[in-house]
């Protein structure tokens, strides 16, 4: 496969037969001084849209999160910056201002800055904050949407977030302030019975207290709970349990975040579906 | 931009400046006999994944539904088959038995065979249907994940699905049922107090019974509303109106489906975030 881009227009090549050109509009030039917000995926570089290609192709520089892979940073242009604004070692993470301040300097510079961000930038991301303290500088933004663990990285693992003999709704929730009572958000009843599905982001450290909280708002002990680290990657492990024996079982098999957790018959599925076979 | 493929090999060109052999064992060879289903994304080509367009470079064949549009489709083989599967003028869409046994009659002639979906395969797509029967044929399948309307389509119209100063917790739903007493499986008093957002899908035609029952279930007649009617595409529409008015605004302005519809505070971000011009 070959796909070059001159202006708007993709040319693709299917080993030796050649496609007519295609115009795609949607693929921008990225101007200097503009910030595009980009959605990296879960992980699997083949998850990357074309967009967020076309973006890594032209930025001058990319401020990065800790779960975005060098396999995909490798698509930057070579003498591009790079920026890491994620936790490493026992250094803490750049704040949330220190971020917001670094996309502003750099894009007053004139700079063409590729915000990238694991899953997509508008679902626990901080997307939007970011975002917003970017307009209030007039500075220009363009949003480019990832597939979201909670979706894509259960598909991986064989669990369609809705089937129709199981759920028309399904909840995408934090959990890292589960249990917190100071900070908890969260109104842990009325979503469980409102949600057969509820899929969980970060919530590997929080699991006694999420595990805890959906039981006493009436999900069973032994409903069905699936927990996938690294998903998509060739490190995905994917552990089936219940709501009862998660905290045991994840302690057990040695599960270590990044995860996604979901809770619900869905995971039933996962022994029909599961198709994918890390390396 | 260039992108070559050779076996597991993708070689990445920038303009003049060739960069070095970029490793991505995430992009396969489509076998035949296999079934691969395919998220297109919500209407924007750019918006489609690496793996989707690997995907329509190779199939023989492609089974797509209503909202997967031409500019997608031009990136198949010239040669491969096109088999449309969704409703067109008075002539009713193919019942899913019909899609199943089509694609599991392809795939045992030996076939490479695409089933492309609007948006993800597995949120609101019965994706997680139509693999399971054919894994019951013992026919091979791939899942390729997609940016979801609900996710990507609000993105686009500058709203996104959280914010930390909003909600902890989104919950997305389809709207097709709303208010049909016989078929409703939705506890609308719980998913309201749960979830400070919610994201419907296919819910235009049943507007008037969302409205209502998310009312009675103590929602706010002032809340604020967003549809977006054709999201990603130069089609697009964005209405911003409240959970009592929104009715009355849609037939106002005509809004058509294909829609998504957000109920929750983050609407009020499209005023700040907006910034993608439909051309």
């Amino acid at each position: 496969m070959s796909v070059e881009r001159k202006q708007d227009v993709i040319r693709l090549t299917a080993s030796d037969k050649p496609l007519p050109d295609i115009h795609l509009s949607g693929l921008p030039q990225f101007e200097p001084g503009w910030v595009w917000l980009v959605g990296a995926g879960p992980g699997d570089p083949g998850l990357l849209t074309l967009h967020a290609v076309n973006a890594l192709q032209q930025a001058d520089c990319v401020v990065y999160d800790a779960l975005v892979s060098e396999d995909i940073l490798k698509l930057m242009k070579p003498d591009a910056e790079r920026l890491y604004a994620g936790k490493r070692g026992g250094k803490p993470s750049w704040k949330q201002s220190d971020i917001t301040d670094t996309l502003i300097s750099l894009a007053k510079e004139g700079k063409r800055v590729l915000r990238l961000k694991g899953g997509d930038p508008f679902v626990f991301g901080r997307g939007g904050e970011e975002a917003q303290a970017l307009v209030e500088q007039n500075i220009a933004i363009r949003i480019i949407p990832g597939i979201s663990a909670g979706i894509g990285g259960l598909a991986y693992a064989g669990i369609p977030v809705t089937h129709r003999d199981v759920n028309h709704a399904v909840t995408f929730i934090t959990g890292h302030l589960a249990g917190d009572s100071a900070a908890e958000k969260m109104d842990w009843a009325a979503i469980s019975r409102g949600s057969p599905v509820i899929v969980i982001y970060m919530a590997m450290r929080k699991l006694p207290a999420i595990s805890r909280l959906l039981r006493e708002a009436g999900r069973r002990d032994n409903e069905p709970v699936a927990i996938v680290t690294h998903a998509t990657t060739p490190r995905q492990k994917v552990l089936i349990t219940t709501l009862g024996s998660a905290v045991n079982d994840v302690e057990a098999h040695g599960m270590e975040p990044p995860s996604i957790i979901v809770i619900g018959e869905v995971v039933y599925l996962q022994a029909i579906l599961s198709w994918y076979q890390p390396s």
